[in-house]
């Protein structure tokens, strides 16, 4: 590094751990590259709201030439980067090479299909905007058939949808299926006999969201249970050809809707980085956030793998990635005035879901909450964390008008 | 038709005309099937908007099912009209044959590109919520591809963007983008110099929105102008490869961008409908609205080609389509009363185009306006016109936090 020059810092991923690295520099005498493949950060914890046509995709996005219209020391670029040179300090990107003096690598997960190849073929996922609005398109379309077709079995078999995963996004995408059936599209489909659909939630293991504590996980089955949401617990998925899903002990299912939310695995780009991985291909990093022998690379959010103080791998949610990228911009600054870099701590904000209108589990300060008072605080939390005051105020009407009419704001089918 | 029976009445589209002819028979004593291949009703005079990013998708758009919920009397059905049969009175949808007493045929049109191949291929349109959307991510990847471009005759390709038509759409698009050039994406780009940016709007006749009188056609020149706008009128496209548009005159322009919105013609149904048809394959009516010959079957809205008393061709506009649905709502009923129909008549409530913040034409009552007041009253009716409480309530939020702030709704490229 040429220390008379200003130092170079890359940062891959605009979601939330490279949002809040490039943030935590904003002051720094540095040039920033931020590099994404989209034009906009996404508030993924909100994704699932627009599969059920609770949110418009525009209320969880923000153009990041918006956020930083007033960072001067940064620049965004749009696209995907296609290979990390760690050895040789740079990214290549559109066909070009970006050199680096100090690099973060924030570019998240992807869904991890588990090697179910006809799951990743005819299932949907949550992800993205696309495969968002592609499920919401499904979910609808769905219904349209169901709306002229004669044979009951049939009709049973389109109003059938099965979530697989119960975590946090699988349970929150099922509670709130179930509500848009019973409150909105009984009223859109006053022909159709609604006790025909059913929403199925299958989890592997013996528990909804694991990592929360026992209390919350048997609150939140029970709130599902009220919604008539099927939870089939220790339910392993074995096929799903797009008719007929097929569970480890022999029973199936007919359906034409699979939502898959059970895993996240590293991104294309990182399978070629030379370092040790983790399961899913996460990247082993040192308690620093750098990468092993690379102390110019950082690795944070849902792409890299680190332990807590318990020997437990911190979990892949936005409280962490958030906490790692000012960790990483502190550190970046620590090297750059050749001072002794810090460990990363988390501190743990509280866990949250929400299981729909009205109901939610929540942990904060140690103390477990349920049903109305952890759904206030699930959508204050939420509107609050939304980043653009414009965004905020469209997804608070939103919420109001959907909480007082029972309408959701946007049943619309697009073309994909 | 049994007359014993209730009749019924099919009604194909769910646009202006559709919409209006169903709810003209609200309380008729028929059951109402009506079919559109969206699921939802699109308020098109403001779709060049969702281009610009001005608006989203879902605040021009209903759906269907919502708007009828109180009509009992009507039942929607999702798909594509594959034929209709006058002769045995049916329509076939989704494999199924569908019977009528009464058939309104109100299936719009589709773009005109009267023979450019080329435009077809690589031009963009304005026609439904899809190929909108598809234009708006063209408009924001150009800016960012020009953002990394470090030659100066490339860039300016990037940024030129052409727009073929000088309608109404065509010049609404072009004051529009002018202005989203000039106010919002100078914010987003600061290092790019948007001196380098053009519009550019051909016309092949010697006026802008030709069915104006000729002191609007000449305000919406000047505004435009004002707006630095490239007006170029007698201006006839040759041919557009996706890197050059060719003029009839040799003149050629280097530009990625062509937006098409110079001509409308029927759709495929019409095509093979044993009828007698105009230019662009519209079916020629009886005043009445009847297709000759089938005196139980009417065509109304842009697919429908009828004079007025001044043997003028009723221009392909909401405000005809709207006028058209009731009248055959009407007409429908003294067919079942045995009553004499009567022959559809246009009252003209003014025309009304925008060009941009502040500035618009108009005439109303027979008298011409533009500039400031022209453009409220624009905000107005549209605001007013648009289906939903809901979708005025954030369409006016929108505009009116662009006005203040100098912002587009979201500048969001999602992927195609």
């Amino acid at each position: 590094m040429n220390t008379h020059s200003i130092p170079h810092v890359v940062i891959i991923g605009a979601g939330f751990a490279g949002l809040e690295a490039a943030r935590g520099l904003a002051k720094a005498r540095v040039r920033i590259t931020l590099i994404d493949q989209h034009n906009h950060h996404l508030f993924q914890p909100l994704l699932y709201q627009v599969a059920i046509a609770g949110l418009l995709p525009s209320q969880i996005a923000q153009p990041i030439r918006t956020i930083f219209r007033k960072q001067k020391n940064l620049t965004f670029q749009m696209g995907m980067v296609s290979a990390i040179d760690v050895e040789q300090k740079y990214v290549k990107l559109n066909g070009s090479i970006i050199a680096y003096d100090y690099l973060v690598t924030a570019v998240g997960g992807r869904t991890n299909f588990f090697g179910f190849a006809d799951v990743e073929k005819y299932g949907y996922q949550l992800k993205d905007l696309e495969t968002a609005v592609n499920t919401r398109n499904q979910l609808l379309r769905m219904f349209e058939q169901a709306s002229h077709t004669a044979d009951v079995e049939k009709r049973k078999a389109l109003l059938t949808f099965v979530i697989v995963g119960g975590g946090p996004t699988g349970v929150e995408t099922a509670g709130a299926l179930a509500e848009l059936i019973s409150h909105v599209m009984k009223k859109d489909y006053p022909r159709l006999n609604l006790n025909e659909a059913q929403v199925v939630l299958l989890e592997a293991g013996n528990s909804l969201i694991g990592f929360y504590p026992a209390e919350l996980r048997t609150a939140t089955l029970k709130l599902l249970q009220a919604k008539n949401v099927n939870v089939r617990l220790n339910s392993k998925l074995e096929s799903f050809n797009g008719q007929f899903v097929r569970l480890a002990d022999g029973a199936e299912i007919e359906t034409q809707t699979l939502i898959w939310t059970a895993g996240i695995k590293a991104v294309e780009v990182l399978e070629n980085l030379n370092a040790e991985k983790a399961s899913g291909g996460r990247i082993r990093i040192a308690p620093t956030l750098q990468l092993p022998g690379h102390p110019e690379a950082f690795v944070i959010g849902d792409a890299a793998f680190l332990l807590d103080e318990q020997e437990r791998p911190l979990p892949m949610i936005s409280t962490v990635a958030i906490q790692q990228g000012a960790a990483a911009a502190k550190n970046i600054l620590r090297l750059i005035n050749r001072q002794a870099l810090e460990p990363f701590h988390y501190k743990d904000p509280g866990l949250l879901a929400t299981i729909g209108r009205n109901a939610a589990v929540a942990r904060i300060f140690g103390i477990s909450f349920s049903g109305y008072i952890a759904w206030a605080i699930w959508v204050f939390l939420h509107i609050y964390r939304i980043i653009g005051f414009r965004n905020r105020i469209l997804v608070l009407f939103n919420w109001a008008w959907d909480y007082v009419f029972y309408d959701n704001q946007v049943r619309l089918i697009t073309k994909e």
